[in-house]
């Protein structure tokens, strides 16, 4: 078993819980691949032309887990990285990619991690990532993550999405292509203070009939922080989707959400709410009561909304 | 009282019901105001400047009605014409302001009509606005009004906006500025069948405290018609918005919606909903029961999902 430095299990334990170096998983630290291993249905495959991993998922999987994180420690570095996973007919399997900086210099820190699934049909695929950040460098900590999802025939998505906190700017895009009766489902929760920014755009194409997505984003923006999603959601054929994005604004933070549905087809059902409120002063209230400080009640609120 | 030929009145009766040539009024035809009248509290003036006239509206006027059609029946012309509109503190006033075209040749014709409202204080409005096109010429029939609004305090402002048929392309862009405590309620009700494209942009910008908006629109898209739907709500004080856009798809139509949401207050609260789908499969198994045909059972559902 490989050794770990402190700084590294510090961020390995917010970012990617369970993990152990068994069977199938890859620990990325500081833009080398540090240690792999893999198992008798899930082989990791460094790539020869750039840096990043083939994930190769056979149609045996049956609810495995796949831990792939990423840690950057090094203040000053850029990390680009492209995963791509083939997932097998019939495979059932739970990635886990979380990426964490750790920067304690001044300079900026960044993980750009280009991940792209082929889901083959009738799959079954959870993809968990935790984003997080660190460190009293005054240095960003910067992530762009790109994920790109092809679902085939029959198949299950599921993105669980959280920036937990530390992360001073990310832009996340994720481009999703449907095929016929797949579902995709999408929650999205994040958090931002102080002068962080975030983006978030989602692109999903129902281009195959009997497709249907659903996607959830929760956010709370504190501080002086801002937030901006811009979900979209493209109806080809016979379909239906559901977005649905809730913000809680605090401070003097700015939250703005730009959805778009795009209806191409007579059988296509598309629909989208938004909210962007402050925080509920009813529950506020109740929890005052309760004997909690303000800041207590609030963040029992906010951990509630996110969770 | 001036002649209108026959068919300006045509015209007429479809854009701007109840209109006489009596109390305030204004009508325009082909480019030319051909008469027009005045109130008490209501004056009208041709501007010097540019085609067009202000709409001088005292803080007297209670409960009045100014008519101020347009008419364009002359193939191959493009109407421009400017409409400033005066509204004094306390006024409480419902201004008609059909516009329609009736094209029998072979060329475009157009009608862009730039509207801006002053709203003082305290002060009620009541915008109806009807777009209307017709005629059996192959030349379009292009529509695209340009309505700027600033709301003062406490005051009130309602946006009723149809676009009833007939009308081949149309880009209609809105701008609302509110002050304090003042509230705007828009309707907007669009249809489009064959090639037609229709887009809608509305802006609208909570400065004031206490200022609230609410937007319904409600669109039918038939044939190969296309239509994009862009509303915006920026809150940037106390401020809350609710916005609702519902589109009924037939056919081989296309319905995109935009709606954009900004808070940039702690008090902003801002809602989005829209919904885009097929016509409802039980109502029309309902009126079909009733014993009507398919296509009058969608007129009817139609007819009630735009009144």
């Amino acid at each position: 078993m490989v050794q770990v430095d402190e700084t590294t299990q510090g961020v390995l334990n917010q970012i990617s819980e369970g993990f152990e170096q068994k069977g199938a998983y890859n620990l990325r630290q500081n833009g080398i691949p540090l240690c792999h291993g893999d198992s008798e249905h899930i082989k990791i495959r460094k790539k020869e032309d750039k840096p990043g991993i083939d994930i190769l998922i056979d149609g045996e999987t049956k609810g495995e887990k796949v831990f792939i994180p990423v840690v950057v420690s090094v203040s000053g570095m850029t990390d680009l990285v492209y995963n791509d996973f083939y997932v097998a007919d019939g495979a059932d399997v739970t990635i886990v990619a979380g990426c964490g900086i750790h920067n304690g210099g001044c300079n900026d820190s960044r993980h750009d991690g280009i991940h792209t699934f082929h889901v083959g049909k009738n799959a079954n695929v959870r993809y968990e990532e935790k984003h997080y950040g660190e460190g009293n460098g005054t240095g960003q900590r910067i992530l762009n993550p790109v994920t790109n999802i092809e679902i085939g025939e029959n198949s299950v998505f599921t993105l669980d999405t959280v920036q937990i906190k530390g992360v001073d700017s990310t832009i996340r895009t994720t481009n999703v292509v449907m095929d016929a009766n797949s579902k995709l489902f999408v929650l999205e929760r994040l958090m931002t203070d102080g002068d962080q920014k975030a983006e978030s755009d989602i692109e999903v194409c129902m281009n195959g009939s009997g497709s249907s997505a659903q996607i959830i984003s929760r956010s709370v923006g504190k501080g002086n922080s801002s937030q901006v999603f811009h979900p979209k959601a493209v109806g080809k054929n016979k379909c239906h989707a559901h977005i649905q994005c809730d913000s809680i604004i605090m401070d003097h933070a700015q939250v703005g959400s730009i959805p778009e549905i795009q209806a191409k087809h007579v059988d296509a059902a598309i629909i989208h709410e938004a909210a962007i409120g402050r925080i509920n002063d009813e529950q506020l209230l109740k929890l005052r009561t309760l004997g909690m400080t303000e800041a207590e009640a609030e963040n029992v609120i906010i951990e509630n909304f996110l969770s």
